[in-house]
């Protein structure tokens, strides 16, 4: 099994992306190869200095490199040789099984959706994210790729959400929510309402709206919402995540006694650091691609990198590509709105 | 000054409210009268139980309750006599000063507009809520009076939540932000990239696009979104600040040593659970409605009664409603859209 692997995306690239592919060989099987992509000039050097020469680790050269603020579409079409195209490339050759990149996230989206295309009952792929809740990850679909959307595509990231929590995350017949401003049905926007109008005929295992506050409890196993709520709630949970550490910080910087109590609760308070720590969530899968692409986080560490390359293998064993296109095809009546319109 | 309270409006309510306007008579300046408006029935047993006998507190009936999933179109239609309409006849006609309930919010929304009426420069009134920030309270505007919204909409919310911010939280020409999911200028979803084109040019201290994680930091103090966003971000706070509680609790419960650390660190966790509760925080005003109106938390404590009515006290005292008409007043051509259209 083969990634391609993007040596160039991050805010922290290459050096992060290259000691992230050293430790992600270190805690995978030994069938699992990386192919780390990018300006051999650049990684070269580093993997000289890592002093990594593994037989599972091999550079393949890409000349050009998206600016994490580059528009997705000069990526798309003034950038042939770029290291995320390089990587999709390669999986769409059959010469990578999967890519990671913590590059410019509208890039990797965009170029995975043109270069692998989309699965037959898909109209547009999104973004998913496994959530830190009290009862074990949620899945929270979308959190990016699609910033506007309409009631079918909510409808879709159902039921795609719902075979990956199931083929990857092991959930069976997993509780499907979409995500309102009240309970009752009939609270949300237009296009929420609407969705959920469809989503109680698909078939799937729909428990109606949750709200904001239950995505912490884990009750509901995947929740449905568009691209740009998504983005917002998870980069809130991020600057949550940080100002609870500052301000933890901060109390221990100034008091003896919160000092000693810190040093107690060491322990739990790493815990809660793991918990709410994105790298520990790997990348976010791009589901509705005929392939494996994961994104990263701009600001992944070698560890994010890691755990992504481990997700990746993992998605890939799990064979999620075909289970989706089976399962999908199963609702293709409902998915592609003939049911859900009538 | 007279403050109408909605004595049968809360999950809590009628014990909730009745002791939350006591707290309040307690901790506002003897100018400050409550008139608890109601079922004489149900409410005359509380007080004469809780012996609240005060010439400051005075009862008004009300013969209906708007139960707290009635459709706010009922209560609006079909119900001339709930407390939450006669609080708002009683501030239109002069004898009460501002409104203030803990009950449905829908319909507290949609009465407040239509029995007071709008500012003449906003086509929709906007809950605003101030939002736990590093740095002071943040003004989130919307957070759930308008869930499909327009950029013209979203531009007045940046101009409502300004002159508020300005006005009642003392602040001189408040940092305005959008908020999307990119900083860069031309992320977001249609509305937002347009009613962030519309407030580059609104004479406002606009900064651009603000962030998720922004929001806990402060930098910003007034940030625009539709009430659909603001409401799922609002509650996801409250569901964070929840599972952080549990967590601890649960660490305490099962480790003499965390026991230890917690209480060392008793302070600090009050000091940070009292940053994230809402009570603290008060009702979210009602802007753009010609008149003072606060919607309190459905599960408000007595606590969070007491600290709205307060603030609804501070928020008439700050002349809140004259200086908005007057401050929208100087940005009429742009609010009405003849410039940000043009």
């Amino acid at each position: 099994m083969r990634i391609a692997l993007d040596g160039m995306g991050g805010d922290n690239a290459p050096e992060a992306v290259v000691k992230g592919a050293l430790h992600a060989l270190a805690e995978t099987p030994p069938d699992v190869e990386i192919v780390l992509v990018g300006q051999p000039e650049v990684l070269e050097p580093l993997l000289e200095r890592e002093n990594a020469s593994s037989p599972r680790l091999s550079l393949h050269p890409a000349a050009q490199v998206v600016a994490m603020d580059e528009s997705p579409s000069v990526a798309l079409r003034r950038m042939p040789g770029s290291s995320i195209r390089v990587c999709y490339d390669l999986h769409k050759s059959g010469e990578a099984d999967a890519v990671v990149s913590a590059g410019n996230s509208g890039a990797t989206m965009a170029l995975g959706a043109v270069v692998m295309g989309r699965l037959a009952e898909v109209d547009r792929p999104a973004l998913a994210s496994a959530f830190p809740a009290l009862r074990g990850p949620t899945l929270l679909i979308d959190v990016g790729a699609n910033v506007d959307c309409s009631p079918l595509m909510l409808m879709q990231f159902g039921y795609m959400g719902s075979v990956y929590a199931e083929r990857v995350m092991g959930l069976s017949r997993p509780k499907v929510g979409i995500l309102s401003i009240g309970e009752e049905p009939g609270k949300g926007n237009t296009a929420v309402k609407q969705a959920a109008e469809h989503l109680k005929n698909s078939g799937l295992n729909f428990i109606g709206n949750v709200e904001g506050r239950d995505m912490f409890v884990g009750e509901t196993q995947v929740i449905v919402c568009d691209g740009f709520v998504g983005n917002v709630c998870i980069k809130l949970v991020e600057g949550f995540a940080d100002t609870f550490e500052y301000f933890f910080r901060e109390y221990m910087a100034h008091s003896i006694k919160a000092r000693l109590g810190g040093l107690l609760l060491r322990e739990q308070f790493r815990d809660v650091a793991s918990r709410l720590d994105y790298s520990n969530y790997g990348g976010a899968p791009l589901l509705g691609i005929n392939g494996v692409g994961l994104i990263a986080h701009g600001a992944s560490s070698p560890k994010a990198i890691a755990t992504a390359v481990k997700m990746a293998s993992n998605t890939v064993r799990a064979e999620v590509t075909r289970h989706l296109a089976e399962g999908l095809e199963q609702y293709r009546g409902r998915l592609l709105g003939d049911i859900a319109h009538s």
